[in-house]
């Protein structure tokens, strides 16, 4: 689980708003050693977005999918996919220490370019001011895995149809500097872009 | 927002259940002509799968988006990610029409390989019972894309900090035949595979 939750940068959250769901992509962190039970997963926007601050001691959901390959089975019933996911559900927790929300921030911007945070300088009270952190523990999280050729029935397979899998991957074609950006790019970003070959 | 809908492969559909959301990631398709106004967004699944005929009627919401980049900024408050994502919300509606169940399926199957279902048996009316298909309108859907390098504040870039983007797409490594396959790989399948390039 903490394998996928650190190849993933996109998690959906489901927040109720009145008498439905709203699902929003967000980035995320995962602290697994955080203050919740089995550690701690973080979310972050604008203090302004009321569907965040709006969720606080409402119990969300937080899922988090890979897509690995799609499967190409003999008969449309059993087309399938190759992913990872984790669904977490729990009551969210508004961060409101500043230790760890400064924390769950650089967590965040190292989860998208690793050793990135401590080369930038430290967030402005105004910033951390503008900006609210919603917790959840991976305590109810559940993990579902496929990863395998289809599974076709027997009679599909004899008639000989071809069956099998397309392999997907993210990769990245290496980093492209801002047109205001004259520095070199560092070597934490270069790695980074390297890590989705 | 079309193009979004048919470069995307996994929709999170988010639906209540009791007090609080579920999200789960889910094969989809669109029908843009189809009956609903504004075109037809179909989701389907095992009808013991009971999230997902316990939602007929509710409000539910499905939301599909794409990851195209990490925006790496010249300080944390201003990073981000480049996306395209569409939030769609609205009744679900069982899909009880036999016609209309098919077509949606061989939808679904198509937008994973495009032109496949022509070429695979029909679905058999076991197949189908044991199917449930859900559908929403794309009435109330509202589409949000980022696709631009970091916006930073004056004296971060001043300061000389690298700022740029790195972008991601989906490649695949091309068809993998089943253990079982011993037909070519359909034409089909290896433009699909080709498509990822």
């Amino acid at each position: 689980m903490f394998a996928l939750l650190d190849d993933a940068l996109v998690a959906h959250v489901g927040v109720n708003v009145g008498d439905h769901p709203v699902v929003l992509p967000v980035a995320f962190a995962v602290d697994p050693d955080g203050p919740d039970d089995e550690g701690t997963l973080y979310i972050h926007g604008s203090v302004a977005a009321r569907w965040l601050t709006g969720a606080e001691s409402t119990t969300i959901c937080v899922t988090v999918t890979e897509l690995d390959g799609l499967v190409a089975a003999r008969s449309g019933f059993h087309h399938s996919m190759n992913y990872r996911s984790v669904v977490a559900i729990g009551p969210a927790r508004i961060v409101r220490d500043p230790d760890e929300k400064a924390h769950a921030l650089a967590l965040t911007v190292d989860h998208m370019v690793p050793g990135r945070s401590a080369t930038l300088r430290a967030s402005t009270r105004k910033e951390l001011a503008a900006t609210s952190v919603l917790a959840v523990a991976l305590r109810e999280a559940s993990m579902k895995k496929r990863a395998e050729g289809p599974v076709d029935d027997p009679e599909d397979v004899e008639a000989g149809v071809w069956g099998g899998v397309i392999p997907l991957r993210r990769v990245s074609s290496g980093p492209v500097s801002g047109a205001d950006s004259h520095a070199d790019v560092p070597a934490d970003v270069v790695a980074r872009a390297a890590s989705f070959a």
